[in-house]
C-alpha cells in the first residue's frame, strides 16, 4: 500500500505523530503538502482534498491519511488504523484500545501544551495574548505537565511485561508519541524539564531507545525531520518557561 | 453483560455521551458514582478504582468504563468499544473508523466549550478568569461554534444514505453525541444558538429525533438524567454569550 499524508508542510504539528510511525515502520508514503506543487502536489493539493465536496467523508482538519480510496482523519484514529497494518499495535483487541487510549491522553495533552501559548483561542496570534498565555503557561508547568508525565510514567511502571515500552513487550505507535512529547516539551520548556526529567526516569530512557532506532535516528537526521519552530505545537517563548 | 461507568455523579460532563448509548440501547449498567456509598458504591468506590495501584491499565480520569475485568477510559474509544457490542455502530471496519473519526472531532469540540469558561486552564476557578473568558468566548461564538457545527450539518449532507443520520442508515453513537452537543450549546449560549440555528436545520432534526426516541425520552424525563448546571461542560453564563 501507498499512503499519502496531507499536513501542513512548515510545522511538525499533529502530523508529527503520524510521520513518525510512517518512518519507524518504512512506509511506502508521500508527504503531500511538502512535495512540489507542480507535480500534483505540494499545499494546492492538500487545499484540493479539504475544499472536494465530493468527498463523502470530509475531514475537519489535517492531518489526514489516504490508503487506496479510504480517507482517515484525527491523528489518534490514523494511529489506530495504521498500528495493525505497520506492526505497531498488539494484536488483541483489550490491547489495541488500551493503547488507543493512552494516544488519546496524548491528544489530551498536546492541546494542553499548545493552548499555553494560545488559551484565548487560534483566531488571535500568540502576542495579542501573551499576558493570559503566562498565567496558563504557569499552571501548566506547576501543575499539568507533572501530572501528565507523572501518568505515563506510572503507566511505564505497571507494565508487566519487561523491555520498558508503554504496553506489552514490543514497541507501538505509543512509544514513538512519547518520543515526541519528550523530545517537545525539552524544545519549548527547557528549564521545567530539567527539572522534571529526574521524576521519569522511564519516559526519558524510552526517548532515548526511541532516537537511538535505526529508522527513526536515520528519519531524525534527514531533511524529513521538520526543525521545532515557533509556528507549530511545541513553543519555544522564554517567558513562557518558568 | 453488566457494565460499570464511573463518572462524577454531579456533572452531565463527558461521562454524558457514554449514558446517552447505554440509555439507547437499554443495556444493563450501573452508574456507580451515583449510587449509595453505603453499598460498595458511590464515589468512594470511584476514587477507589482511580488510587487502585494493582490496575494494570490505570486510566487517566474518569469516565471510565468496567466490562467484568476490562477498564476502557476516554470517552471516545469508550464509545468505539461499545459501539459494536450495543448495535450503536456500523459493521465494517471503514465505516467504524469513520463514526469514531467523528467523535473525536466531537471531542475537540467538548474541549473548546470547556476552555470559554476556563481558558487559563483547570487549575483555577471560573470567577478567576472571567476576563479572560469573555475573550475566549467571544472567539468561540463567533469563529469555533459556527464552524463545528457547520462542518457537521456538512457530514449530514453528504451521506449518501437517506434517513438524517451522521453515517450511514441508522443511528450510531455518534448522533446520540449531537444530540448533546445542540441540548448542551443551547443550555450555555441560548442568544448565539437562536441565530444560529437556521444554518444548521439538519443538526436540529437530528437533536429533535434522538430526544423523541423511546427510550431517550424516558431517559430525559428520568431523574438519571442529571440538569444542565454550572459545574460541567456546558455552563449558562449570560456575559459570555454574546
Amino acid at each position: 500500500v501507498h499512503y499519502k499524508l496531507y499536513y501542513w508542510p512548515s510545522i511538525q504539528g499533529r502530523g508529527e505523530f503520524v510521520r513518525l510511525a510512517l518512518e519507524h515502520a518504512l512506509a511506502d508514503y508521500t508527504d503531500v503538502a511538502r512535495m512540489p506543487a507542480a507535480r500534483g502536489s505540494g499545499m494546492p493539493a492538500m487545499l484540493r482534498l479539504l475544499g472536494d465536496s465530493r468527498l463523502k467523508h470530509p475531514p475537519f482538519a489535517p492531518p489526514i491519511l489516504q490508503a487506496g480510496k479510504q480517507y482517515v482523519a484525527q491523528t489518534a484514529n490514523i494511529l489506530y488504523f495504521l498500528g495493525g497494518r505497520l506492526g505497531l499495535a498488539p494484536r488483541a483487541e483489550a490491547e489495541r484500545l488500551w493503547v488507543h487510549q493512552l494516544q488519546l491522553s496524548v491528544a489530551d495533552f498536546v492541546v494542553e501544551v499548545h493552548d499555553t501559548h494560545h488559551p484565548l483561542g487560534p483566531s488571535m496570534y500568540y502576542e495579542e495574548q501573551k499576558v493570559a498565555a503566562r498565567r496558563r503557561a504557569a499552571d501548566f508547568t506547576r501543575n499539568r505537565l507533572p501530572k501528565f508525565l507523572g501518568y505515563f510514567e506510572t503507566v511505564l511502571a505497571r507494565n508487566g511485561v519487561r523491555g520498558g515500552y508503554m504496553a506489552g513487550g514490543r514497541l507501538s505507535y505509543v512509544d514513538l508519541s512519547m518520543f515526541q512529547l519528550i523530545a517537545g516539551l525539552r524544545y519549548a520548556f527547557p528549564k521545567t524539564m530539567k527539572r522534571r526529567e529526574r521524576h521519569i526516569p522511564g519516559l526519558v530512557a524510552l526517548h532515548d531507545r526511541v532516537a537511538a532506532g535505526r529508522n527513526i535516528a536515520a528519519y531524525l537526521a534527514s531533511e524529513r525531520r521538520i526543525p521545532f519552530n515557533e509556528e507549530g505545537i511545541f513553543r519555544h517563548y522564554p517567558e513562557l518557561d518558568a
